[in-house]
């Protein structure tokens, strides 16, 4: 398995367009629709919009809901509206809860760029978050499938149910594998999975295919979170876009530190120190955190951790018919194990 | 027509009571709902919900749900489980607008107790919000009716459309009756008007009846807007359970600052210099702002305003047939119009 952190950016980004190709034309649509007002006609709200998604982001939910729905297709048969606009919303509702959960973080940075929150203020971040949400809602009615919106109704009650885990875990060194893996799927893979898989629902494909999509996006979701909490441990600021190390001075416990605090030596014991003294939350104490998780092989773990997921993914995708979407689908899991932002 | 200052709470919540004496029992079902995690086993949630909802609220939005769907029923049917979960989804919606309202506003105090971002703190509140919406969002899967998700998305998306109209309007003496009543519909009446017909769909009324149930909750939710307004320049603290005279201080003009800027006279020129040089931001400046509205019969041409749409309300009912319901909604208008809270 490659490590993280030994790739470049660009790579990555031509990476990336060759694993769209299939939905390339799709894709320029969905950016149309994310910055559309769906709301009333004020152009403010189109400008709100704007700003947001302006600001970048990879749209790997959106990749993963246009190729879900394209693999779920007979060979020859396009995407229809339906499926534009459920990858839409799936990229609405992510956005909205990076929105608010910068807000939650205090955080200052979000892809390399200042926050809503940092920007401008809590308040104007809340409301953006909220607008996001209304328009994913909009999106949701449109579609007018009750079995989706049950799906994406689920997402959001996963989304708070992960951060309300999270903010209850902090400091706390009881964390197990158990509970690290429910709050990822919470934060992460409910709506990558809802992604991968929504949209075969709407194209009417074989339950088998349904739940093969479902599968994907649960592990390619999981082993997402685990690669993300693996670069707040590698990552460099100026490739992360945020500050690394911030999980744990936030005293939220992730893989690379479960790796640790599961072994009963004497490093275990000091982080364990770290965390319940809360000197992890110091300058000092994080680094000190970050140097024991890289010398007692918590970095390697996580990454053949994040391995485990990426082949589960992969053998999910087994289930479903060949296609070039499916061979995307496939990339994609390499994408997102080999990402270092 | 009574004006808002003179009646106690006393007899208006004796009021209320007789008011959904028809959905006594579906009342008390909504209740425990209102607290039921609906997302997974976490026992927290529960508790957070309790924690929101036992803070009190008059269910006003709960009440026009149900007895909407009653009186949209033949005589003798009774409600069914969509009737009970749409009157919930409508609460839900409301109490997270206001959770999230209380962190845009910076507000302090809410129903004579302390906001949950005051309490807590802002990061709290915005997960308790967007917690309620989720709730909001299952409820609203659950109905599995497509009408129904479009009329909810559409309140969200107004609300936020409301929200932003009011912010960006703030300090601004520019404000006309058509963007005062539009952002009042956004802010306000939007979930009135779902809350009083969507359950009239869901029971396959006529028409006719779902019409005039939607016009109803847009008028009364005009009204109710109206009164709100009042109550900040004619309320007392310890009746409000909140800071009077907040929306002039924050620059916001309603009914009755627009019925004084409206005149070309001294008293408009000066309360217009108030809020231009945000001089109505001061203790002064807002205390001279209250003065000149109640000397110049701003208060009194709110209250016939409010009248107003408490007729359009009234006239919306006599199109659906007489029930013990239907002369409830009634009741609810001048339990709206006489409030002091």
């Amino acid at each position: 398995m490659t490590s993280a952190s030994i790739t470049t950016a660009t790579p990555l980004q031509d990476d990336l367009k060759a694993i769209i190709a299939p939905v390339k034309e799709e894709l320029a649509i969905v950016e149309t629709w994310l910055t559309t007002n769906l709301i009333d006609d004020n152009p403010f709200v189109g400008e709100l919009l704007s700003q947001v998604f302006q600001s970048g982001g990879k749209r790997i939910r959106v990749a993963i809901a246009l190729l879900g729905s394209k693999a779920s297709l007979t060979e020859g048969r396009e995407l229809g509206r339906l499926n534009i606009i459920q990858a839409v919303l799936t990229e609405l509702i992510h956005t909205a809860s990076l929105v608010h959960d910068d807000v939650l973080d205090s955080a200052a940075l979000r892809r390399g760029k200042e926050t809503v929150n940092k920007r401008f203020n809590d308040r104007l971040a809340v409301l953006l978050g909220d607008l996001l949400f209304a328009q994913a809602s909009i999106c949701l009615a449109r579609i007018m499938n009750p079995v989706v919106v049950g799906i994406y109704g689920q997402v959001l009650g996963d989304l708070c149910a992960g951060e309300i885990k999270q903010m209850r875990s902090q400091f706390n060194v009881e964390v197990n594998w158990e509970g690290y893996i429910n709050k990822s799927i919470g934060k992460t893979a409910s709506l990558f999975a809802a992604g991968a898989h929504a949209g075969a629902i709407l194209n009417a494909a074989p339950d088998s295919s349904v739940q093969a999509l479902k599968d994907y996006g649960v592990n390619l979701g999981i082993c997402f979170q685990i690669v993300d909490d693996l670069l707040d441990v590698t990552g460099e600021a100026t490739e992360l876009g945020k500050q690394p190390g911030s999980d744990l001075r936030a005293g939220v416990v992730t893989a690379p530190a479960l790796f640790v605090l599961e072994k009963d030596d004497a490093a275990a014991k000091r982080l364990c120190e770290l965390i319940k003294t809360r000197a992890i939350a110091t300058d000092e104490g994080s680094l000190e955190g970050i140097s024991i998780i890289k010398s007692t092989g918590g970095v390697e773990a996580t990454v053949n951790l994040a391995g485990h997921y990426a082949n589960l993914a992969k053998e999910s995708l087994s289930k479903i018919a060949p296609s070039d979407a499916r061979n995307s689908l496939e990339s994609l899991i390499n994408y997102v194990l080999v990402r270092t932002k």
